[in-house]
């Protein structure tokens, strides 16, 4: 199984506002209504596990995006609104478990997003692709992508974009060391 | 006058480890040993102004590596070793002084280096050109480049270059908005 993430940032590494706003995003001249190859990214995975703060400003836009399955990381809410009755679940438990529980009901490409459910598993080691996509400016305070870990994590960079002349759009692979194959 | 930062950084913003360790920046393949572009950079800039902390790290190098005129914010140390009277000068104030100071003596692009002096120049909004080169590691903990902001900077991104297919060297002016010419 294998876990992705996709996010927009600013240069100093935040991926919102403090107060969550996200009208910095909006900047970006795009005259041909490009998804920027999210479509692309989106039909790499098999379904998207979010934190809790995303899906409530998820439910702030009014429209449900998602065309696949959505499982929300929280132990606090107690189910999706009735409206998303089969498009959105409620999942708890560690990193580690939610990612075990997804992978028991058959899923093998997640798309893991909002900052504090990425932090977790970038701390457990958990997230094996990053595809960032970085903004010309620096936010000064905000919700912060990254947060401290056990260990540092080193990526293999797979490839560079440029968007509309003013975006990077970097693909980063998680670069494990090789394990040692017994023959026995 | 123009200040230029020119600086290699995690992908989680750190420039250094916590204890200042700056082994994870030489895992770059250079079979030929270029500079990725540093002496170019160099031949833009008439001045370096560092960090006390940087200065120290420089220092510890053994080999003085420069030959622009280097000044080192500080407002403790008295001087500068004497094998680098002529080479490297004391100077102290905000970052305001310190750059009007070096205007006053006839610079006009000034390479801003270390951590802390960069991030107050920031603050103040005295830096004109970001040049950023990204790791692809996440160091979890260390030295960040970039601090809070009393607001928002936008920079508008001039090219991004690929290097030893691994590391993504950017370039970013600030956006300054246009001032009104006034015709007296």
């Amino acid at each position: 199984m294998s876990c992705f993430v996709y996010i927009a940032l600013s240069l100093d590494g935040q991926i919102a506002r403090a107060d969550g706003g996200l009208d910095w995003l909006e900047t970006v001249p795009n005259p041909d209504g490009s998804d920027f190859g999210f479509a692309e990214f989106l039909s790499r995975v098999d379904a998207l596990l979010m934190g809790r703060a995303t899906f409530e400003k998820v439910l702030s836009f009014g429209e449900w995006p998602y065309s696949l399955p959505v499982f929300v990381a929280s132990s606090t809410l107690q189910g999706v609104p009735e409206a998303l009755s089969g498009k959105a679940e409620i999942l708890s438990g560690t990193a580690e478990e939610m990612r075990a529980a997804l992978q028991a009901r058959g899923y093998e490409n997640l798309y893991i997003d909002g900052g504090r459910l990425i932090q977790n598993f970038l701390k457990a080691d958990l997230i094996d692709e990053l595809i960032l996509t970085r903004f010309p400016i620096l936010l000064g305070e905000g919700i912060p992508l990254f947060s401290a870990l056990p260990a540092p994590l080193p990526f293999e960079h797979v490839e560079t974009e440029l968007i509309a002349n003013m975006l990077t759009k970097s693909r980063y692979v998680r670069k494990r060391s090789q394990g040692v194959v017994l023959t026995v």
